[in-house]
């Protein structure tokens, strides 16, 4: 449930509304919106529901308390209207600008790392991408060239100025990996690792949590909602495409989640066409629908030589493929974003 | 397999390629294109194969047998490279402009048609949608206004000069649905309808056929050949939605299906976005992103007071909705259709 | 809804009702149950819920009106508590007894038919299936003997006094199909065909009404309810397999259906192992699966030389196969039939 | 690929052999067979396979070197054609015997477990399963008792006997459980979760892992092959329903699964009708489904009063029902077992 304070609490009244809810066994968290704060009281308020409306309802400075039928709290848009904005180095996450996050799908070398960074940025790449770390489906593959990869992938930080992001795949790791990436990334066979979900949540870096290929968007929410609950509101979204009947392309990817999830959560949203489809031919026409539908940005793989790649060859873009895409997802962009705000409320 | 003739090939020798085929007990179809004839054959070839290959090779006027793998024959992109453009009236269905059927779910009464018919005219819409026959999950629910619904769609044509396209269910309805209407659709419930799809393909309106929920894109392209194996070349393809676990949206639209298919055939394809999400408030998004992904345009449902509909209300968009939609939708399809016109080949 | 009339009511009590009923637009269903009579009143209720609610159970010899919640009346529970029990020649489904329907996929020759009828008939199978019309995904496939197979099929049952079962496509080819076969078959991509499941309403035969692949089980008793509704009670559904994101089998057999229908209709149900799974060997272990599951009985293929099959030559089993399996069914069906009788009621 | 060694290989062929691998940069693993030793080459041999082929191939005692197509070495059939049998205190599983994995889905309490533990033993439980860390898709829901829990196992063991399986959730609580309990568990979450896959495959218990609800059976393999590899032989898969479209249970339970793996692994497999369905009334026949289709046991979940339960109640079954249960699943075991062993060669 959310306590709604009034305009004019006073700092005395939100201690008191927090003293309530910690003495209650319950969390407090407050959100400071454009007219009122807002505190989310979390926890398992089962049969205690209304024992805390009629008590917290009472207290000095507040207005109402408001009970919540989605099992997100933190996450909801009913608790945050607001956009989150997540800034890192120079860019900027969900402020309506077109974040590219861009790079090879593993480290493979200093050599191909630099190449491709440099490559991205000057095709207007905003965030650098490259896995130290791989989960793979067999452990007989390349599984990343782990701390070795997370040092190049700082050089070229140094060298292009773009943030990094980078996956973890367990708690152990989280602290190397936060130490050199500046965005760490939860994948999708770990969506609902609830140990790690509450290890990222006690980090300082964003996070990035993609979709389970095979949970629902309700699910998926929950998911964030352990990295929020546990502390950290820096949270950004992927779709990556769910498990379905079709094989045309690697998995399906639900590009209706981007409007789905623009009314449920106040997160920002990004699409990763690379993992949906599979195929690098498709990879330009899926950035440019999850853009037309709202996607806050994408994650793509590029490869200066994809066909020696060591792990998702079929599926990275060339460089000059990359630059090809940017061309044109950049004015969709600026159609699409341009609507927005002549849509936005004066 | 595919008989391509030399450039200079003469009528006899094209007629004597297609006589050795149906000697053959196979059947010939001509593709006249830019720079060759081609003949397909189809047929149950099997361990002819052969045989067919050697014996086809031989002949006067023949350059080359290809043999083909894909399952889909007179349907696919190898058999003829060029898009298939289908006119109807005033309306030009995948040459590049963007198609844009909207109208009522169901045809409920003359003047909900023909108020519907005028509005979405207005704004920009190139073909009038309207149920006359419904298929509906049950027995009880409302099945359309039938051979009533067929008039006041011929009425609703000399109003607004639009086409007219309608859901066919059986092979008994197609002669009086092929009389009023100018496109006629099969449903998804009958995409594998094999009797409907023979039928469509001897009647001489062009044929939309939506995919069905649980088919691959395969099925969907084998579905198409019985169409055009009948005898109809003019078959324009629906994207609407697969079945999925996700429950957030009626079913999870397949935005990849666009420019899959944009590879593997020359037919049209349009989108469906209000069966695909069965939300109204996510059919533009879905619309911009199927556009972005190449789609040829857009089907959608348009009903001047959803609240009040007999069939399909939540999802069915207001007046004032589609001409806000089509007021971004239309230049997004310019600034894609330029890029693509910018991509062609000299 | 459902007027429950009370024990000793009077045919004209009935009769009044029934009258009431058409005369408010609907149509009544009447079922005399072990205690009670209780007519249902099907057709778009809507907003006259309440009133019918009152005005029904005012009348001489109603005891309640009952509305139902589910969409599908006839063919619930709720309506005919019962087993709905289905005898075609000497055999009977849904009694309690193990139904066997073998035959091969497709009728291919007098010979091949004969030779698999005696041979299924000696080794228990209770009717005969085999295909005369083929649905199948291409155009180019063997499409079935059509009326020849009817023929044989007819031969066959002299030969061996097994009913037959065969799939009918369309409504065209009722008629032809009804007068040949004792059961007449609804494959799964026309589970939706409503043109169809309202002609077979019409026949006197009884029809298996596959599942299609990409139904809920909601919609297919939807299907089934629009056959009772047209007029036709004995309707066995027939569990076939559904599509997921498995590649390992050509479906994914759904046994939970198996129970779960128990529950919420008084249909007969049987499944069709060799196309959930694509695979002779997984047959089965899964018609055990099933039979263990509460299946009413089997519905197998069965060809003497599968290897030279015209169609799902994969998926048949030998006779000597099909002879082995029955030697594992009867005693699981014996065990699990005893076990259900003494779970009855006294 | 596998190296066979010849009968009378002697210990130094077959040290020269596993030096020879180790020297190649792979790992050895080998497997004592009834008649021959094999010798598992794994490691990524991507471009080597006829330089080893040919280098192993050469060496003394060696039969031949067979390369393998499945992406599973370890774990398939062709390295290991015996069953694997898996012996923890007094049950065994995977030898032809019934496993009935019982208990509550999460220890509550003391008094909770010693009555369900005391009653499933009663009624012919094998193992006593328990939630100690319970893995929930909400932050705010019941999220176990932890090691207090692990202590009330270890006090059930020691009353009835019965080994102990509980679910592990991340690598750095592997000590604790692996200490108080007889096999840890890997939940469907964290079925590629590769770090706890990876540090159960180095402790001493036997690992049970689930089957991802979006996995397929091929990635299934290869998250035991993680286990496998990291030395730990002792792993049982279970069966636990996969995410489909069907919304009638809460998964849809794959039972072709068992048979399947059958034929592609040595390794035993367990059905948990109680997630799979969701719902009480479908678990006693999905096991019986489970069993007849030649599962090796079954993972139930049971509660004296699951009306009180923290987690899953709807789907628990009580002491009565897993009694009834138990009495109709014996006898089909006994039959489907002497029925497996006629069938197995002398």
């Amino acid at each position: 449930m959310f306590v709604v304070m009034v305009a004019d609490a006073t700092e005395a009244d939100i201690i008191g509304v927090k003293s309530h809810i910690l003495a209650e066994g319950m969390t407090p968290y407050e959100h400071r919106g454009a007219e009122r704060l807002v505190v989310a009281v979390v926890g398992e308020i089962g049969s205690r529901r209304n024992h805390l409306l009629e008590r917290l309802g009472g207290l000095p400075g507040v207005e109402r308390v408001t009970p919540i039928s989605k099992p997100y709290k933190l996450t909801s848009r009913e608790f945050r209207p607001e956009d989150t904005v997540i800034r890192v180095l120079d860019a900027v996450i969900g402020d309506g600008s077109l974040t590219i996050m861009a790079g090879p799908c593993s480290v493979e070398s200093r050599e191909q790392l630099l190449e491709t960074a440099e490559g991205v940025k000057a095709a207007g790449a905003t965030i650098l991408r490259g896995g130290a770390f791989k989960p793979r489906t067999s452990p007989y593959s390349f599984q990343g060239l782990g701390v070795e990869a997370l040092r190049y992938l700082a050089e070229a930080r140094e060298l292009t100025g773009l943030p990094v992001i980078t996956e973890v795949m367990e708690s152990n790791q989280l602290d190397i990996v936060a130490e050199y990436a500046d965005i760490v990334q939860i994948g999708t066979r770990n969506m609902q690792n609830f140990s790690l979900l509450n290890a990222c949540g006690r980090t300082q870096r964003p996070v990035m949590l993609k979709r389970g290929y095979g949970a629902t968007i309700e699910e998926w929410l929950m998911a964030a909602e352990y990295i929020l609950a546990s502390g950290n509101p820096n949270v950004i979204l992927c779709e990556r495409g769910i498990r379905t009947f079709e094989t045309a392309t690697r998995n399906t990817m639900d590009v209706s989640a981007m409007p789905v999830l623009d009314t449920l959560t106040h997160l920002p949203v990004v699409a990763d066409p690379s993992h949906a489809t599979g195929k690098r031919s498709l990879v330009p026409p899926l950035a440019m629908a999850s853009v037309a539908a709202g996607a806050d940005g994408i994650m793509v793989e590029v490869h200066p030589r994809p066909e020696e790649a060591l792990s998702d060859g079929p599926q990275q873009l060339t460089l000059q493929m990359f630059r090809d895409m940017m061309a044109k997802l950049t004015p969709l962009h600026r159609l699409v974003a341009s609507d927005r705000r002549a849509a936005a409320p004066a």
